[in-house]
This record gives C-alpha cells, structure tokens and sequence, in this order.
C-alpha cells in the first residue's frame, strides 16, 4: 500500500486538499469525474432551480447509480466467471480422458504390431518347412524312377544268358 | 426496460421522490447505500465539524471511491478473464489434436488386427498342408516297407525252385 499522501484537488471550481493512501493520479481522476457528473446535472434543465440539498442528493444518487450498474455488471461477469472455470474443469477432464484412452490404444497397437511379426515368423518357418519337404518327396521320386530304369537294364543280358544257356 | 415510476425514498432523513426506470426495490437499495455512507462518514470525529458543502463533497468522494475501486476489480475481472478465454481456446484446440491422434491409432489397431487375422489363416492352411504332406510321406514310407516284406517272402520259393531245378 502506498504511504499517505495529501492530494489538492478541484472539484466545482473550488481547492479540496483530500489526505488518502492513493496515488495522486487516482485522486485526480475521481476528482474530474465528479466534475464530470456535476456539469451533465447541471445540463439538465431544472436542476439549477432545485435547493443545494437536494442538488447534493441528486449528485449522490447519480453517483450511487453508477456503482449499482456496475455492481450489477460485476455480478455479471462473476457468474459468467464461474461458467467458464466449470468450463475449464470439464474440458482438463476430456483431455485426462482422452489421453488416457490414447495411451491405452498405443500399447494394444504395439501387441497387436508384436503379435503378427511372431505370427509372421512362424509362417515364414512352416513355409520353410514345407518347401523343403516337396522337395525331398521330389527328390524321392526321381529317386525311384532312376531304381526302375536301372533294374530293367540289368535284368535284360541275365535273361539272355538264360536262353543262351538252352 | 421498465416503465418510468416514481418511488419514495427517505435519506438522511428526509423523504425525496425519484423518478425513473429503475424498479422500487433498486432504488431503496441505492437509498439505504447513501444513508450508510453517510452513517459512517458522521461517525468519523471531525466530519460533523466541516461546513456543508465540505460534507458533501466528501460524501461524493466517498461514493466514488466507491465506484471507481469497483472499476479497478472490473478491469481486472475482465482480464482474469481474457486469460479464461484463452485458456478454454488451447484446451478445445488440445482436445481436437487428442481426438485426431486417437482416431488414427484406432484405425492403425483395426489395420493391424485385420493383418494379423490374415496372417494366421494363412498359417493355419500352411500347417494343414504340412500335416498332410507329412501323413502321406509317412504312407509311402510304411508301403515301402511292405514291398520290402512282400518281395522277400515271394523270392525264397523262387530260389526253392530254382535250386531244385537243377
């Protein structure tokens, strides 16, 4: 808080040294305000004619009513302020919420992502397996096919020396 | 608005009757506001010493200082209050840019299940097709076998023959 200073001020034309904890800029602007307000009263047609009492109430009344609308503004601004912190509240919630569900689908990608590189291994391992078992039955084959041949060809020149033998 | 009404009011003791749009109800509380200021000011040592016109001038003041300590706690509502908006305009564009990378795992997590399903059912068949080159390997070996039986029991009665043929 500021030191108390004295302030002179001039309000309806006339030196007001006012004592206070405000700033002397603070002062002067409530200063120039009454002044303000004075002259728009004394605009009005009839105030010039009314007593100083009641010249004086109507200045506080006047002053008084910028308050209250601006109370009423405040109260406002004060409800429209706890909509918006239920707003803020709500939405940190959603991102809590989302984030978490995010963090949960990421690891189930990474398992489903593991899942088929074991599952791709292992195919690639049968198929491995696979191949090389047609190629033995192959070999198998050929293998029997060669026995064929070769036991005909002996059994031909025995036979012969059989009826040559007659 | 409200239609203009006259309402009675009584400050300092003293009853005026304002006219205006404002309802019964405020301007009572705008009266009673004024008494209470005055109350206070009147309580102070030294107030009920000053001539009149000094009264009201620091009644005014009082009033507006009243008013314009509202204004600065308005003033910083108000920016209190930019700060919510931006607040609440990061925290939505978060949420979007949240829902954006979740939308985008979940449909990489249905690619990647898809993929997986894929893989296995082509394991599956692999491994059918393994079984059941195995099995008839496992034929062929046991047929050979009987072959082998077969052609040994049919050769000794041949030899039998043969031997005594000659």
């Amino acid at each position: 808080m500021n030191k108390q200073t004295d302030t002179d001020v001039i309000i309806n034309g006339k030196k007001y040294t006012l004592s206070g904890y405000e700033s002397n800029d603070y002062m002067q602007r409530v200063a120039s305000y009454l002044n303000k307000k004075h002259d728009e009263l004394v605009n009005q047609t009839d105030f010039r004619y009314l007593d100083k009492e009641t010249q004086n109430i109507l200045m506080q009344l006047n002053i008084a009513d910028d308050y209250f609308k601006l109370k009423n503004q405040m109260k406002n601004k004060e409800s429209e302020d706890d909509t918006k912190n239920n707003e803020i509240f709500d939405l940190k919630h959603e991102i809590i919420a989302l984030q978490t569900k995010l963090e949960a689908c990421e690891k189930e990608l990474e398992e489903e992502k593991t899942k088929y590189y074991e599952e791709e291994k292992k195919n690639i391992r049968i198929e491995t397996e696979l191949k090389d078992l047609r190629q033995s039955a192959e070999n198998k084959k050929d293998l029997a096919e060669k026995k064929k041949k070769i036991s005909k060809t002996m059994w031909l020149p025995e036979t012969g020396r059989k009826f040559g033998g007659d």
